[in-house]
């Protein structure tokens, strides 16, 4: 079948013609992909970013975000059956360990065992996961519109999920970058609580995409964004999801926030440089945020089936990988990328 | 002034001629009032159902859901001025005692210190409050389309936080009862919680007015509700908010829980008679409410001025006091009866 | 093997020579049983009260607290070996619905599935279960020593788990019945929170055995005691566990609470029977609580490791059963009865 | 009256006379001062440290950890009576504006309010404060014994009250410093949470006085430690609490903890600096914490009134805090030093 692979980072990964995965123990589930999603984290991968943190025997095919059908599954799965429409969580887990007895999918002791990243990932047509990590979309479910939920709307989600007890009536929420992730963040911070949103971005049509999604202010981010920020909430807001994470947005993210607020650090690559003194004297958190559990999964699929997200994406077929990496890295998508097979 | 007063229970009360209350005290803060609503538990009150639990001196002015404009303040007020629009909290506290600190309004230890029912509330043309139970309004903001905020309102908003960590995406709730809480009790599901909202009442009008209201299906009271709302959620409900609080109201609600789920209190007149081996093998959980916390108060404001909020009333000038109470008896009104001094 | 069997219902369970169960599934797990711990609610399946709510094929071998060492496994099963002392949850899970992924065992979509109710127990030499419901006990734990916190522990902590965020500092909590559950319960409120712990019983041993576990304070239930409990708290304590759950101590517990107290149901049998009034003007919650968690199970065998919770039981070898059981019918027991095979 | 006043920046403290404060609000409290502690924070204030964050006039009454018995208050004050032993909050807040409504002291509206800081503080004979600010201690309780709590315990207390839900059976939390805050921080963990205690200090003495206070393991602070806490821990800690807040308390604190956990800045000075990739990855917090609530202050009262937390405390006639200033910038205080007037 093909599959998209890097065979060495800082190199344009390759349309490989390679063997279809096949089931081998009881609770492996083979997905005929309906789409993967490309994200930010894809070029981390190439460029070698992750190498250290992450490792990876090479050649791997990319491929994170993954939604498709079951083609096939091994005997001890009965969640799903084959012809089911499915999306998949990224990491593949025990079910056995304290971390997943808990709800912890993300620190499974077994792992991290995340497809695309440590092992074989979606971009391809057939794609192996397990029982564990294959959550069932509703009949008739396109996997190729829902398929970025998968990792970049989990990411979103997660970080927001975390946040709504600090999100009741009266209180306000900012989105720092609007692309992949924080289109889906405005919308769940939409349907999820009743905080004032608001929106901070370089670009302007990435702010209309704001608006789009529910955001009820847009902020162009041009220096002064920090201070308007602090006017158009009193006393700055309660919290701040960064979906960026660059060393700017990092500290002009924590200079939105009211005392007492809350900093979420959702897209990363700078460094955190927060001198304590004013930490402590506004009792500021910091709390960073790693992609999110199977129930969170779950829950964004219910929130995409009642419409109260939509996921604006850019389909390309599998064999233009190239061209969707090389768009995303020059920022021209829009929402996010999405390879389809065949 | 005039003043709507119980000389005696069982009789309806009477437009008297009283004293304008005045400052005494260094928290003193005197309302003109703008509206005051008019709810079931004034029914109660009236009828002598509360005598015995929260006792009062007759003749009492009537009267807890309370909004005017500031007239007048002892000299420890400061966070209000002559002429601001404000809302009153129900329950006049302290400050200091462990509750209080804590935030827990209604279980101030000075307490309950009701205006309306233990002593002299806003069913006249000026009303005494203290500073705590004062909660400014926007500028410009129309006492009389927020009174009944500050008690029906307050009592559907403060369940419905409660039930927040409950209710993520994927998630159901019930409204039983869509009358002067349940129709605020469905906007704040709607702006506070992803939950898909199921509403049951007997009438056809409440459950017009459910849908304006923002419920996703509406279930007509008929002997099988329970069954539907099983029906349409799969396995029952997270969470069912009972408006009503009859002992079929009480029966009925518990059957459309899911296992796990949770049965809130609200309306209040029947009793609660539940077999231990359900309620265990169901783990089910009854919270009782009453009414809320200044906190809650101020959220609801927040909601209001964000225009989530939409309270649906009638207004009666304070002389026809007694038609309004005739209404409210006979389910004649639509939402709430707000009566309106001069 | 031999095995304790009921045969009918309010008939003495017999003990027969049955067939050994064996692997047949990926995922099974067959225990060589060290103690099978006897309770209450194993009277309740013989005497057929639960014949209603969770119907069994008779004859059912009894024993839903088992704890031994892994003598066989399925291949998909790679968190214990054979030779592993474990603990076994009573409730056997799916991994992939919702309530598992999120933590929530006891409602597992695939379920109830409870050994020594719906199926064949643990009070036998074997014992098969599966790969989630086994906990690994650290090396060296002797499984018959803490057999019953698969149950009756686990519901006691169950319950007070959901507790610690009321039972913060300068806060009381009531323990109502110091027996098998009772006395595990007031381990785990000393280690677990600090609260001031109040236990009520009729038993003088009862209340000995309180003090020795770590209460505050005991109270003799003779009537006067909902009173005594409210003098020794100022005004009512902030939570009461009852581990009875009959018509008497359910209204006795109730009023043993502060305003905005939280009464917990853990036993059963009752009726639980209260008017809304005083319910909603105190904002009493009522929760009822079944077993727990996976993750509780685990968290009671580290605090039992740690040495914080210790088991106060009486052997009895598996042809006593009928002792046994006779000896708890009439209150002989004090702490918990553990079956222990040859 | 005697007071301990800073006249200029980086000066030692003069003992002045001063005017007696007096009652001029209705709700002034005046405490005769039974003991007023000395912490790391007055160092900061002389040394001009916080003139930039927290600006006040000089010259400056210190003392923010003041305790005694109320001598004179106004008349709004009804909570305490002259004679009264009570404790005082080190934030002077208002009652009425949102935050304090909901329980959230440090982050009054019209503050920060903090005698000792911004305004005359309680190294004095007597100390003028507010009713909200005054806290009841139990009768014959001996305030020069408890009034550390009043700031360097508060902040201890808080949190870890924060950490309470993450700190459950079988979890670790670490204590970094064992001076004024943290051996009150360790009985507060033994207190509060089941969690396994481990303390680090790079003082022989400090981490005697640890085991003392509850501490399950002590560690050296020798550079090795953080790999010995994972050690011990597994997969690292679920909490550290830093007392210290250096440069290198901070990244060595950080790698301390597990996937998952939460770092607790208490102390403070030093610079946060941490790249995102890591933090990321693990799914890392970090929690600046700020003194405490009322609330939590009345906790506290309650577990040393239970005897659950015992200062250790030096104590220094007033006109000796210049040695006591000396005593604690070397080192040479073990606990906490109090200062107490004739």
């Amino acid at each position: 079948m093909k599959a998209i692979r890097v065979h060495s980072y800082g190199q344009p990964p390759r349309l490989d013609e390679v063997p279809e995965p096949r089931v081998t123990g009881p609770n492996d589930v083979i997905v005929r992909i309906g789409g993967a999603g490309l994200c930010r984290t894809d070029l981390h991968i190439i460029d070698g970013w992750l190498a250290d943190f992450i490792p990876a025997d090479l050649p791997l095919v990319l491929g994170h975000e993954n939604a498709g059908w079951v083609s096939a599954a091994g005997p001890a799965v009965e969640h799903v059956a084959v012809g089911d429409p499915v999306i998949c969580h990224p990491n593949l887990t025990c079910g056995v360990c304290g971390a997943c007895r808990a709800g912890d999918d993300m620190r499974c002791a077994a792992g991290p065992n995340l497809p695309g990243a440590t092992g074989a990932g979606g971009m391809a047509e057939l794609f192996k996961t397990n029982a564990r990590a294959t959550i069932r979309l509703p009949a008739g479910a396109e996997p190729a519109e829902v398929a970025a939920l998968a990792d970049g709307g989990l990411s979103a989600y997660h970080a927001i999920r975390k946040a709504v007890p600090a999100l009741g009536a009266g209180s306000s929420a900012v989105a720092v970058g609007v692309g992949g992730l924080g289109h889906i963040g405005v919308q769940c911070l939409k349907a999820m609580t009743p905080a004032e949103i608001i929106t901070v971005d370089t670009s302007e049509d990435a702010l209309k995409l704001a608006l789009d999604c529910g955001a009820d202010h847009v902020v162009t981010a041009d220096g002064r964004h920090p201070q308007q920020v602090r006017d158009l909430t009193g006393s700055g807001a309660d919290a701040v999801f960064d979906f960026v994470g660059e060393d700017d947005t990092i500290s002009d993210s924590v200079a939105m926030l009211r005392p007492g607020g809350t900093y979420y650090l959702v897209g990363y690559g700078g460094t955190v440089t927060l001198p304590t003194i004013p930490l402590v004297l506004g009792e500021i958190s910091i709390v960073a945020s790693l992609i999110g559990t199977s129930s969170d999964l779950a829950g964004l699929v219910a929130l995409a089936a009642q419409g109260k997200i939509k996921l604006r994406s850019s389909s390309y077929p599998l064999e233009a990988a190239g061209d969707a990496i090389e768009d995303l890295r020059r920022g021209r998508i829009r929402g996010r990328a999405i390879l389809t097979p065949g």
